[in-house]
């Protein structure tokens, strides 16, 4: 057996893109961490550094942000312009475009007694929440897959939340629960079914993204929930339910552990009130929820890992 | 000269605190990190290892979750309540104690056509922005000083922002602007004079917070700024100026930069619409702002450096 | 379609375990955060919150501190152990436990004029560098997979690399270059083939690691670079030279830019000596090197991910 | 009273340069993050953006990369350099200069059986301990004052450590120790007298920062210690006793806890070998040691804070 070049990718990651839509005095502002990469016949750069058909990760970069200067439109949509554009290139088989979008807020948005219609300042905004809005355009041979996702967005139900009738064994010390602090970090990716994806312009993007997140939320906030996993696998099915366009949704939620301080050697007693809130270690639950009957693994997911 | 201890304080820190409160089916939670440092007469401790007077860091720690059975109120009245507890010890003549809040929105509240009223989840509830509401009590022989403030609010203008002028030495590329963009992440503390101080309850914190807040954001987001500096002080000034029982307020802000990129190798122009946002390095801007005549520098600044 | 469960797993997530051999005077520690997830037959948990078969994340952790009673041994045979014990529930048909293990060093064992033999302190240590070594052992029905590996590792040429051949399309300003600084932060991952791993005790994975460590960086320092593409997969190509019972190696490296200064607007020259180090966005190489006719991709490379 | 610019700074921060000595074909290289920052007569920036002062803060970054031509020589003489340059400004009064120094090792120099002399690769290099070397230059009406320090040089003793006699009340739950492990990241700052910065060249500064971070470990071993307090002030009392030179040191070390895992559920004891290592909260202890009659609080120790 000789030994040879296995899969491989290369390019240009978190590109830090800002784009100002200037058009009218209201600009708009996008913000996006965007990583390209190529995949295709690149034996002979690792092999010899022969670099003839090495398209360099510094073109990547250019290529961003001269196709940010027409507008930005969706994440998915710039990403998909960039596949299509490196794809042209002969060398070039398939390729991974992923963005991060933070989110801004115009400052005053938030004022009370906001007059009806637009609100908030024109030009200057402040950070929103530290979640971030994902997309990603894989290709390969069998043609390009679009997923969209987010991160780090942070729940927490203060009740609402049971785990029992685990079983017991010579390690568990846990005791049952009738009613704790649920709290995670919801990252997901679903992936679109061609139907939409086909057909998407950057608003179905934008307002598919919005509605998904809100049922995620939704879903989370109402499920009375009997251990993590129930509730991740409720988020996932309620996607699946509203949108029979989304193919596939993967959710990764640490347990973030809240524990309940025991007051008792002050004389006090704590009925659900005071937690402390630890980092490490935490409970990680991963759940991918599919329709039936929808073949085998797609091979985007082998490219997420997701799961580290 | 002998070798001898110097100024020196110890205690727990991040002590992560997370209070639900239930009095009715609608919870409130209040998510805090809170670090509490002694200072006194512990040279004991240092010089031969006695700790008879050492109040030890894990009782610090036991004693702010056993205050927060009773409520935490606003971060500042939670810190209150600790520095005269442990101030009530003989051998503790000042300290330090320290708060950074967490904000949390609840599920749903951002969701349009929300009814008047009540909005959001009763007990469900998404991680607000990045930003951190802070809050420091410090004691010395001169008594009890309250400072607020907040941490990390990222700020952005994509245009009403110049920077000329400057002088040229042999040393100076940077081109003249007259419209750039404008962002940083504000850190700011404000020091409450007595007069506010020794009468504010718990709401008349939070309130007094959220008015600051809203001010700085407003200041920022009004002026057409000349120099970040400028913006910094104007910042400072509002607040003076609106609260007379603010004392003082210092503000440190990074300018984070956004450099417009280079089009036209790609024979494309770009009239501020496509920019890189760099990392490193970064401006920093810092200034106090004050009331003429105030005195000579306050000794709770020594104790934050603030800036590193 | 119906809408179904797919790929799952939960478990506990960076156990801190620090593990002090204190048999004789002159202890050693193992410093460790393991990860343990565990897959199977977990339905009812997620569809209807019956937890019957959920073995507690808590008790996984509790069986990570219970196992290390009796000594560590290297990070894969603790994984394996935890492996085959988990994998004793019927319930339990795979999973994934994963450990990162941080270096320390004796204090004094670094100081001139170290007399032969047992050097540094007996129960003072100081943290080594920022790298870590990572272990990993992957359980489906085709049997246990055993992967080590090591993160971060830092690693930089101030001479010796080249990047010139390029293409060059209407987006490419990157001028070539015959000499500049190459600098990365190795992340690898190889797989042990059976016959090692079936027979490896502590002792001979340590020795490993250690080995195959040293081939990594004796590989960067001495290959003249014409491509970082070629550096990786020489150094990946040099491992499986060197150990037949080496399966296949994977890596991830950026391409952690050093900009030379240019200060001819001072009127200096710049011959290779002032770099600006960047932190975004950098290149990122990533590539798999493998035996030729060793089959299809092996199942635990998906849930590696391995490239984010 | 009216309202005034108090004490403010501004400058560049974070200037990553990394200085490649390339004179013969043996490299060596430093790698720096350097921050400039300017005190003056800056008012009128401030209240009307009148910048014909202001230094630009890409003029400050600039200065860095061009100075560092001609050798950076220590840090701390690379700082003096600036400081004297800026500070020859009329506008500038004032300012301070820091630098954190990356550690770097020749690959190879660790191998086993390397030959007496120059060991290690001519120009590769793997990047050392997470730890950083600091130095700072401080300015004002009294000249130039001299700092030098280190950063999160992490160290454990996994015996020779206990804690008791510390005092009970009812917040008092934490059983008294005689055998713990202690560990803890050293920061600290040692102030140079002028004796010593008036005469000391590169050589002086690098070699009088290996001694003291050498002293500062070796107490940390060498000490049987009743308290962190007591290993802090000995730490820093070694430092002083050594260099009649230094004329003052302030160290600022977390409490890492290590707890020992109650194995006892299991039916396994636990003889100090098992640990779990916690992130938050932690002790921390900060202490100067200092020459008495050593006159009032030097001026620099309010621009550290250090004690954030």
């Amino acid at each position: 057996m000789s030994i040879v070049l296995g899969p491989n990718q290369y390019g240009k990651a978190e590109v830090r893109l800002v784009r100002v839509d200037r058009g009218t005095p209201r600009h708009r502002i996008t913000d996006l961490s965007i990583t390209s990469q190529l995949r295709g016949d690149f034996r002979a750069t690792h092999e010899s550094g022969d670099n003839t058909g090495v398209i360099a990760t510094d073109t990547q970069k250019n290529t961003v942000y001269a196709f940010a200067r027409n507008g930005v439109g969706s994440p998915e949509t710039l990403l998909l312009r960039l596949a299509r554009h490196f794809l042209a290139e002969p060398q070039v088989t398939g390729g991974r475009w992923r963005a991060e979008q933070y989110g801004w807020e115009r400052i005053g948005a938030d004022a009370a007694g906001g007059a009806p219609g637009a609100v908030g300042h024109d030009h200057s905004f402040v950070r929103g929440a530290a979640e971030r809005r994902t997309a990603l355009v894989h290709a390969d041979d069998a043609g390009l897959t679009v997923l969209a996702g987010l991160r780090d967005v942070t729940v927490l139900k203060s009740t609402g939340s049971e785990f029992s009738g685990f079983p017991r064994d010579r390690y568990t010390t846990l005791p049952e629960t009738d009613d704790r602090i649920l709290a995670t970090d919801v990252t997901a990716w679903w992936r679109y079914a061609p139907s939409f994806a086909d057909a998407a312009g950057p608003t179905d993007y934008d307002e598919r993204f919005a509605a998904v997140r809100a049922l995620l939320l939704t879903t989370f906030a109402e499920l009375h929930s009997l251990a993590l996993q129930q509730t991740v696998f409720a988020m996932g099915r309620a996607v699946l339910e509203a949108f029979g366009d989304i193919a596939e949704i993967r959710l990764s939620c640490p347990n973030n552990h809240h524990f309940l301080v025991d007051l008792e050697p002050f004389g006090l007693d704590n009925p659900g009130e005071v937690f402390f809130a630890a980092d490490r270690p935490y409970g990680l639950i991963e759940a991918a929820v599919q329709r039936s009957g929808d073949g085998p693994e797609h091979a985007v997911w082998s490219t997420i890992g997701g799961f580290v």
